[in-house]
């Protein structure tokens, strides 16, 4: 599970449907300057924040609803949970366990701090760096995708606006995560509200480092965001609240996911 | 084990033997003026910070070491585990697991957030908070408090000097550990490069808040240190390096614990 | 002025008129337990935080207005004003100058600092410690203060509830000034919307630390909120917005100020 | 003062004697490639942290030596003082005038907060951001800088390593100072110790962003020292301890202002 997170996700794609054929071969139009010979599979980040919905047992749960989800969409979902619940998810389901945050130290004495080398051993194979809840000084950023790399797991650099976007995507991450904070947790979808901060943070990787992945976030929940969000180039998103607080938190994400398909 | 652990433990003194009665009869008479009819158990905290010595499979392995000592000592020993590994830690060892640090957040969006709720859920009965590695604000050390006491755990607030550990009592905390941050990892144990702060410390608690536990910490790693401290007034000890990264960790731990006989 | 200032002001009281003898008497009733024999003059602190309306000259207009108010009430306004404003307010008014914030670090390698001996160097005669929108850490606010008495000028330091004000004033300072974090800038004065935590903090720190006097603020504006400050038991008040955004400035000083007489 | 020093200055130079002469055309071949038709003057920032040599009077003596040396070199020399002395520096000298941060806001509650509106207002044409001593968050320096810009003023980011160096200059400040942390302050001129750091720098820059200067810092005190990192292709030096701590301030300046010469 490692190995296949690590290194880039879903650059092969099995054989796959009509309908979703459709969208992979426009998806691959959409990328084919920046990766030529590569499909993209698209990546959803449920970010479980410190939700009451999503902590302990309930994380648990909700990780299982997402593994069953996965099954029935060319997708992949990874589950970013809260460090003491790495270990609870991580040997109980087979998606991916990310991390909320890495700090950018290796061993020694840093008590309290988050280390890569110990969300590697519990489990996780990713994690959320500088989210807009928790960020980083930029030495620490850059510390802390090192400390990443080392550990082999992946990270997702969390941004705010295209220049951070390009600073971030600079430092050689797996992806950045762009997300106006303003519209985190709004249930207003960046993808309409502000377009021009995908597009313009996709570009801007494209330039700086054509090897990192775009995601993008705030304000996600419904299947015509994710769709509209892959429209604009990006090859997927980070979310949280639209589906962990949903009444439904399955049927919230089977809506999201069916932006997928057609 | 929660229960015991949150409600101050080691109130009630099961039989002990003679070296050990003579000494505890030697430690009440110095709490007399505090606590006049209760008899104080030594605590014993183990900081694992992330040392490679102390991180996933190697934290349960110490932690096994701890426990087993314990059983042949009148001595409270708990370890402060990093956040992904206090289930692998609290599912496997009987002794109380601590978290290094609990943020003043709540349930909600506080991605990356270290949470009381979310240490309980893992199996944590306590957590060091505000250690000379990880300060909080005065704020957030006491929503930290407040969180722990609604999760039922521990709290035991570090503090760098008398006036400080004064402060930190009068939010009432479980306890406060005092540490000179200079002496920390210095092998010279605070007992005795600076035996004033940790006389100050206990008197000034003991004015403010006597229901607030003492511990000193920095530089202790031997029996002698252990028991100067104990001298001093303190009910215990915080400690890392010392026993972390001793060449032979199990005989570290008994050279510290032999302070507490005799 | 500095020597006035740092002493805690106003201990000693010209004769005064009527209205205001009745109410100083009145105070003095509610403080004699505290300090038989001195009679407290009120203390407004008028926070321009970095607002445009307080910066450089405009800076210096309202502290002129400051200063020409005062002289018309038996009452101590003191400008707590950006860093780089300190100097030119300092040598043209007056009224005590205050820093908005002092670090707990002294001469040396502190890049970027605020130290308590350059804002004194610049004419400051006090300083804001641990403001909501600046907090820090414990440790550093036990330094912050320390630094502001070796350099002789006054510290008040900032808290948001009851027991922040206890821990506050055990380390202390010249004033603690009380400010629920969520009324601040709201217009809501804090002396109708949470009474007592007003006078939970008088309480309090009569109890632990009766040398340091209380200041409340977070919404204050009016004459009426002064007065019900003062009744609640505190010295004075600390606030921003109410006055520094006023349309006429003047005339809004004048209203709070009203709260004084009679 | 202003125009000249942030439009990046020195693009025009005055005639020049013979040695100089032959240093800038060799510099400015090694800087063709970037800035064809522009010869770079080599540029000093003094980082007056907060030394007591350098606070207060003692700054202003500083300022006017290094205003007196300038006068004798073809170099620009800005000096970079605690924000409380910023007024009475550039009241009193004719060289540029730094603060040494700059958070990312601009006007409203942000109560201790130094705002690059503030220090202009003050008479600072520049700053310092992120210094080692004083590290940002990622997207506080991109707030920052678009703070510098709408201000009007210079903005010289720090870095610490060559991916921090790319990042940084992604978000196009005017400069920035790549210093090893670990040789601040330690004698050992970066030039020597890590030439590789420079020139990866110079490099990364170039590449990136080639509007965007580079200077190196940590360790330089001697002339030799200047003249090496002019040499790996900056286009001067940030440093303080060397110049600030010494017994001799002004003939530390001169030697370390001889490796302009030659």
């Amino acid at each position: 599970m490692v190995d296949e997170d690590h290194s880039r996700p879903s650059k092969n794609l099995a054989p796959i449907d009509g309908d979703q054929a459709a969208r992979s071969s426009k998806l691959a139009v959409g990328h084919r300057r920046l990766r030529p010979s590569v499909m993209i599979m698209t990546k959803v980040v449920l970010n479980f924040k410190t939700y009451s919905e999503a902590t302990g047992a309930e994380a648990l749960k909700l990780s299982r609803i997402c593994e069953e989800a996965k099954d029935q969409y060319d997708v992949e979902i990874a589950v970013a949970v809260q460090a003491p619940d790495i270990r609870l998810i991580s040997e109980n389901v087979s998606i991916p366990v990310y991390a909320q945050h890495v700090d950018g130290v290796g061993f020694g004495g840093f008590t309290g701090s988050i280390t890569a080398a110990a969300v590697k051993a519990a489990g996780a194979t990713g994690t959320l760096i500088n989210h807009s809840e928790r960020r980083l000084r930029l030495a620490e950023i850059e510390a802390s995708i090192s400390a990443c790399r080392a550990a082999g797991i992946s990270a997702i650099v969390c941004t705010n606006n295209v220049p951070t976007t390009r600073a971030a995507a600079s430092l050689k991450p797996d992806y950045v995560a762009v997300e106006p904070p303003e519209l985190i947790g709004s249930g207003i979808p960046v993808s309409k509200a502000d377009p021009g901060i995908v597009t313009g943070s996709v570009e801007a990787v494209k330039r700086i480092e054509p090897s990192v992945g775009v995601l993008c976030g705030a304000g996600i929940s419904r299947g015509e965001d994710l769709r509209a969000a892959l429209d604009l180039g990006s090859e997927g998103v980070l979310l949280a609240s639209g589906i962990v607080k949903a009444k439904d938190q399955k049927a919230a994400l089977e809506d999201l996911l069916s932006g997928i398909r057609r």
